[in-house]
């Protein structure tokens, strides 16, 4: 989507270890008028299917899922990173490694929460190795619940994430596709439709 | 507020230990129309002020926030949590005790996404002993920013956090303040206006 890629290459950083900052408008401060026109476009992306329920995951993910869950009317339920081992039985749960922090968090949703036979749109900010999105749909999927799509930010194209996820059969929309940055001279090249 | 007092009323659950678990609406599955209604409000009630900013904390806080900045059409902010005492001096940062998880969190802000001069509303779920707003305040005087008031969903009022940080001036508005719960009845009072 031009609108985005137009921002990251004004806005975004490249930072040494393959970091895409996009915190001065996606991440830590948000632009809402930006992310609000991003849910409109995900809202026509996935407006031929039904959604009943918006999932996402802590902490960056919620402000661009809460403007989707509020186009589809739908509530928005957010996975919780925990770091426990130590898992209730009243919740769906999934290890999620990061690559960012370098370590393991469990995510965790609350078994009322997910239900059997719902349609649930998935929604994050980014997509690299594709370790927070295939937890978000394992817990889906123990929750005898169906993934209608994923609807992502940024996608780190060059990483294996995006693609392992299509080859499954989820149909995942990314609005901007980042084909190669470098941190030395500060570019960002996106994958071209 | 109406809605939201009988919304707890119908929907939330007193627990032992002084728990009042909304998260079936609130902060973990999320009523996005309800909380939209809820935004509204705080629009009518801080109208009268210039708010350049909303600031909130993960991760809670982030979809009422998200609804209350699309409201005035400017950015929202969130402090991020760090467990590490390492505090990078590009940050504003401020140690938060926390008494649901029962540890210290310090929370940071990244000093760009702060300015001296702006006008900052803050907008959080939940205010009990209100060590996280007095975080956020702290937070917003280090940057030279005026807390031109807090928006808070649930308030327990019978707890000192509200009443210290409107003695020191700070317009608080809180939708549904409690009086009092009992865990064993599970009955929950409301602050008559």
């Amino acid at each position: 989507m031009q609108l985005l890629e137009d921002r990251i290459l004004r806005d975004g950083k490249v930072a040494p270890g393959n970091v895409l900052r996009v915190d001065s408008f996606i991440n830590h401060c948000m632009d809402i008028d930006l992310l609000e026109k991003l849910a409109e476009e995900f809202y026509r992306l996935f407006s031929d299917r039904k959604v009943d329920r918006v999932l996402t995951i802590e902490a960056s993910g919620i402000a661009i899922a809460t403007l989707v869950a509020r186009l589809f009317r739908v509530p928005l339920v957010f996975a919780k990173k925990s770091k426990s081992s130590n898992i209730p039985d009243t919740v769906y749960s999934c290890p999620v490694k990061s690559y960012t922090h370098g370590n393991v968090n469990t995510i965790l949703v609350t078994r009322d929460y997910l239900k059997a036979g719902e349609n649930v749109l998935l929604i994050d900010d980014f997509l690299a190795h594709g370790e927070a999105l295939r937890g978000l749909i394992d817990v889906v999927e123990q929750a005898g619940a169906t993934v209608v799509g994923a609807g992502i930010l940024v996608e780190k194209a060059y990483q294996q994430g995006g693609s392992d996820i299509r080859a499954r059969g989820i149909q995942v929309e990314s609005l901007a596709r980042v084909a190669a940055m470098d941190d030395v001279t500060g570019t960002v090249e996106f994958v071209k439709d």
